[in-house]
């Protein structure tokens, strides 16, 4: 875990091949094409239309959000663009008529966007897209959108609690086997962002420019005659600043190994289970003992915030934590929704809509919002305001798209900084664990 | 969602562009390549190795497990292949060796894999890959083959509970706007593995042949100055045989109103609000007295199997399954491992090996499996055994990849029947969805 290489970061808009299937277009329900189909027949789908992507609530107990998924997204709008293969597919499979196909076969998103930066932190009700253009072109974009955010958005909120647990220690991001393959390189992506140091995944480095790491495994010790074999082979490869992995046999035995065959320069050893507290106590002593006394020791075992907070006081130096990150730490998916809040008359004039369905309603209207701050910086209410209304904070929407051309590209490094600043203005009890209400409330139009 | 296309199945090894990258072989932790440069550097790699991918317990509760991901997994194995740009990055950025970058250059995988086939039932330590081959070929598979095996079983195992609550009536999926954008296509493979009826999902449609279906959203009712115009819009452009969506203002009206517009012939109604129960059997008596008699109920908001179970005596006649069935029901993950069992020592004798970490001990040597059946057929025990013992039941383990190349190629509605065939085996308490013990115990060596 110890060979995390630095990445220059990536320039804005440069990630490598975002979209591995090169077009997001039928990464989509087959429900948007039919009312495509149906509005494009009536007319209805050239009415000007305001779409809203938000959450009611935030996952049961937590007291913030963060956004994630919003560079990504941006790739996936640019990718938004029907080949020939799939327009012959959706034609020959008759989900769309000619005129839907053909409508299909030239579309670009064409309208704007704006909503909250990647990082920012939101609450209930913030608009975090905010989506302009016609019926038709706007709504075919939802459920990509909805996915990216959804799961992104997931994991940088479960992200951001372990890294807040775990204070000046680093926490290392290696869920990538406990999730699906495509969704783990978006999971690294959205933890470093929430301030991970580092991923195992190589693919989230080659692509989006993340920090990785990684040593060894237990089935490197098992393959070797001897465990004395393994560490000598890892340390003639990797160097004696390596992370040798100690708890495949005996773990006093195995570091007592270890410094013997690197040296007390021995960079890290790594436990995988057990009483993670005891042992790296016990670890500690071991390696002060053995003059090995700037040997790091990092921990990884079904680690959670809670389990990184219980480990404070224990003499660990960095955290691995795997399945509990990219399942968001028992919230996998945030509730986010995108809905409809205006759209044209036939006069042309913007009519705010909004669903009246039981625990469903939605509210109208085109919106923007602010954070409200108190004299030391604090953050006291999340205000959603109809657009145009004046701001009394830090205002919180940036274009992201403008008549179809992306203009919110920014880096990742830029990024994760505004997340730590923005986390900071939170009141502290935000960094609690305990399942809470939102630590600050939403004002929104009702 | 009544616009369910049947497709013709996909052939075998027919599925189109199973893998968006191309390429899977970064989708790889980084410690699979620092392991690989020091075993190639100390000869250990070149070691003949048996890898096993199995789970040392279900996820709590759990009474049964189902293997998906199989045929995604060969797909993967088929790609692993390192394409120049790829190799260039690792030995550019210094995360390998030149002598391990050459060596993957030329990678392919030329051993073999055996294991369950998908749709299959598993439980504790059923070993559903076996993976031989060199040590250096066979643990650079690791973090793809686990991701796969987690995702993809994870939402087999709570897609087949609910199909299993849901009877004869057809669960429909919809959940791809709650989970990663690619994850959601191999969730809609895994749903319909485990018995649902189709898809909101297109590109699920195109890439495997998984029937799609979806008509319409509030979005569409709000675009229009009313609902009439709405309704009449979607049955003018679908026909009188969709489904409309009759919660977006008052629920009698928008039924009432339905009728008018489509006829007593209406293909379908959907509710996604409210208690649907209640609003199941007054919307019934309401389609019955206008002699809509034949137009179906479908119900969608939040639905699990324990709500699907709960309305088994309501009058519905689908369930579409969103946010619950792509985030494994409470159980988004597998806790499948991949563990070295057995390898060659010097003189070239295999040797079974094992880990001893607390709480993660493996069991050393190459297995195989079987079902252990009594006189009605009913499952009694998952037997695993090393390779080699006799069999007293129905076996597991078929093969899959034989020197390299894949041999276990099937059609998707293969897998979707062999699953229904092997829960049918299963003792009928395993329908109950309360948390509970495996339902049938594993003998497994130790």
């Amino acid at each position: 875990m110890d060979t995390v290489a630095i990445v220059p970061a990536m320039l804005p808009g440069m990630s490598r091949d975002p979209v591995p299937s090169g077009s997001t277009a039928l990464l989509t329900d087959h429900y948007e094409l039919t009312m495509l189909q149906a509005a494009l027949a009536d007319g209805t789908g050239d009415r000007a239309s305001v779409f809203e992507l938000f959450g009611r609530r935030l996952p049961s107990g937590r007291r913030y959000g963060v956004v994630a998924g919003v560079q990504r997204a941006l790739d996936a709008i640019e990718a938004f663009r029907f080949t020939d293969e799939q327009v012959d597919f959706l034609r020959s499979e008759q989900i769309v008529d000619d005129r839907t196909a053909d409508w299909l076969a030239s579309y670009r998103f064409g309208g704007d966007v704006r909503g909250y930066p990647e990082g920012e932190i939101y609450f209930e009700h913030s608009p975090l897209l905010v989506v302009e253009g016609t019926f038709a072109e706007a709504v075919v974009l939802e459920t990509v959108l909805l996915s990216i955010y959804n799961h992104d958005a997931a994991i940088a909120s479960a992200a951001s609690r372990m890294t807040w647990a775990a204070g000046e220690r680093p926490c290392i991001e290696m869920g990538s086997r406990r999730t699906h393959e495509e969704a783990a390189v978006a999971a690294a992506r959205a933890a470093y962002v929430a301030g991970f140091a580092s991923t195992s995944n190589l693919e989230a480095r080659r692509r989006y420019g993340v920090p990785t790491g990684g040593t060894s495994a237990h089935s490197f010790t098992l393959l070797h005659d001897t465990e004395r074999d393994a560490f000598v082979s890892q340390v003639e490869s990797l160097g004696a600043g390596t992370t040798l992995l100690v708890d495949t046999y005996d773990i006093a035995e195995a570091v007592r190994t270890g410094v013997e065959v690197a040296g007390p320069g021995l960079g890290a050893v790594r436990i995988d289970s057990g009483d993670l507290a005891d042992l790296a106590h016990r670890v500690r002593a071991q390696l002060d003992d053995l003059g090995a006394k700037d040997t790091r020791i990092i921990v990884t075992s079904d680690l959670d915030e809670w389990a990184i907070a219980g480990l404070a006081s224990a003499p660990v130096d960095g955290y691995g934590v795997g399945t509990r990150l990219v399942t968001g730490s028992g919230k996998p998916t945030c509730g986010l929704v995108y809905k409809l809040v205006a759209r044209a008359d036939d006069a042309g004039t913007m009519v705010p809509v909004a669903k009246k369905s039981a625990d469903k309603a939605s509210v109208g209207g085109r919106k923007t919002a602010h954070r409200r701050l108190d004299a030391s910086g604090s953050a006291t209410a999340e205000v959603v305001t109809l657009d145009g209304s004046p701001s009394d904070g830090r205002d919180l929407v940036v274009p992201l798209v403008s008549a179809g051309e992306v203009v919110g590209r920014e880096s990742l490094d830029a990024s994760r900084e505004r997340h730590a600043r923005a986390r900071a203005e939170l009141p502290i009890i935000a960094r609690q664990l305990q399942p809470g209400d939102p630590v600050i409330p939403t004002e929104h139009p009702s």
